[in-house]
């Protein structure tokens, strides 16, 4: 762990020592929430987000402080809403090698011996913190230690950050629904989910915050919309291809999910006869055994599809490469965002 | 519908004009979560929390202007979130006389012939369009007019009062599951659902963007919480004995789903013989026909617990009136007051 990724830590921490007491003070009863909450934002992930926040900041020369990392840990207590929130939605097991919160909430109700269905407990639970991981992303950023005049500044950033965030979601929810879409259509739910989300909103909001002009916003898009286009794609093969016991989620589940990313659209395409009946029977199949998950990563494979997606991150990333050498800012920023940039892209969690 | 009530359904329609072409700007696909966002937020209820909160401000002696309008506005917003989420976690059908969002959009999966569940593609929309108008609210309030310092100065009641209001809800979810518990209890769960979320904090609110002082608060306090009580105390029976052409919820809900109110735990408390398997054998039945609720409603009343939940109502309010009496603020708040706990305790939707 980087060194700037453990004082994000260290925020989070201190951030989730004075907000969860509130709760254990209204009842006992809520003991199981805050510690859900806790356990939930302290158990991990990459610290992406936050550290292109960080690195926005510092990319306007604005000077190093512990204000900056305090708000850009606020954006993983969002990323904590849109995961709880997604699982619920997706009907997800695991998340981060653990138990999903809604799942956990529901082996609560059980071993509890309370009355109802112990699944939908466990989804109420689970909204129920999404939201407060919501509004605890919202007190964090409002008490970074930045004045009101620079929260204020980066409102509105915030406030579309979080909004396209949830649109993405949505977007993605009704692209499984309607099933069969197109490599474009998976690219703009992409965008909106994970490349916008991800990348060029955190650079935008430690941009705001660091009082960053127009030029640098423009660039951070230009930098920060390729190449989140880039970690969303090889977030796909992660999801298909990647190591269970470094991802924390179990091998396959995209597929029986039947989750039409860039990838599978790709596959789709390019796929001859023989190719495209495997992908009917097998892609979206909840049922689907190891065996078949084998199958189906072969499949996409010699469709070309992984090949071509993996041609894809290379042009993004190079783009977005590109882009940040010449854009106009501090130099350790743009050395760290290059940095930053490989690490979003070849990551294998 | 009185002046302050229009004025903030007009600043409503003014954010929402605002707010939702960002959505419908991602993609088509986003209009109707648009669409039910604003028909949501704009068909309904009695803006009782807006009312409070501009009180609360004008209490303080702080001028009159659009700004308080607007920020009161937020939380209708807020309330939004909360509805369409419990509606989810309830598993409600209809809310304001309308299908409740999730089932709008179980209806809408359903017409347009997509793939998988449409209760879930409902759940996951309103969980979505719930978290957009959390998101919404703090827009709403951070872009009232008030400056920077003002809007600081009142995050912490902002915050206190969002979180306020999940852990209220998680903790009825809880008993709900745990059923059988004590009328102190279901107060309990009365306070922080409902008598903080609707009154006290709402006044804090406006207070706080006033600039009111600690002896402001701590009266708001005193006159908030009784009378919020009384406020579910209201909602209790009206759930169990109110006109659903009135409430624009089909009658005896609360009975099929089994909500352990105070009304019923005075009930369980008081009942003979007779009335207790009466109880246990309907109470919390899913399949509850309208003779059921009929009997149920006959033998709640027949234990004393409506006349003993009245009686409390009239306690509650009485102790309210009291302290806004004798607290030192502006005479038109203390009057506009006066009339607001009436129509709290009195009102019949």
């Amino acid at each position: 762990m980087d060194a700037l990724t453990s004082r994000v830590e260290k925020a989070l921490r201190e951030f989730l020592a004075e907000a969860t007491p509130p709760l254990t003070a209204i009842g006992a009863a809520l003991e199981p929430l805050a510690e859900a909450g806790r356990a939930f934002v302290l158990q991990g992930g990459m610290r992406l987000r936050p550290s292109f926040c960080y690195w926005g900041f510092r990319a306007t020369g604005a000077p190093e402080g512990e204000e900056i990392v305090r708000a850009a840990a606020a954006l993983e207590l969002l990323h904590a809403c849109a995961l709880v929130h997604d699982d619920v939605i997706d009907g997800s097991d695991t998340r981060r090698g653990a138990p999903a919160v809604h799942r956990k909430f529901a082996a609560l109700h059980r071993t509890s011996g309370w009355r109802g269905d112990p699944e939908r407990f466990g989804e109420a639970a689970a909204i129920l913190l999404g939201d407060l991981a919501l509004i605890w992303a919202d007190a964090a950023l409002e008490g970074s230690g930045f004045d009101a005049v620079t929260i204020q500044r980066a409102a509105p950033v915030w406030d579309a950050m979080r909004v396209e965030v949830m649109c993405g979601q949505y977007l993605d929810v009704v692209e499984q629904a309607r099933g069969g879409g197109s490599a474009e259509r998976a690219l703009r739910v992409a965008r909106f989910k994970s490349a916008k989300y991800t990348i060029e909103r955190p650079l935008h909001l430690g941009a705001a915050l660091g009082g960053g002009n127009d030029e640098l916003m423009a660039a951070f898009s230009a930098y920060g919309l390729p190449l989140g286009e880039a970690f969303q794609l090889r977030d796909d093969l992660l999801g298909v291809y990647g190591d269970p016991d470094v991802t924390g989620k179990p091998a396959g589940d995209d597929l029986r999910e039947g989750k039409r990313t860039v990838l599978i659209a790709y596959a789709v395409e390019a796929a001859n006869q023989a190719q495209t009946e495997q992908l009917q029977a097998r892609f979206g199949d909840p049922q689907l055994d190891d065996d078949g998950v084998t199958v189906l990563r072969d499949v996409i494979a010699a469709t070309g599809a992984v090949r071509r997606v993996e041609q894809l991150i290379v042009d993004h990333t190079d783009e977005a490469l590109r882009v940040l050498a010449s854009a106009d800012m501090d130099e350790s920023a743009r050395s760290a965002l290059t940095d930053l940039a490989t690490i979003a892209t070849r990551r294998t969690e």
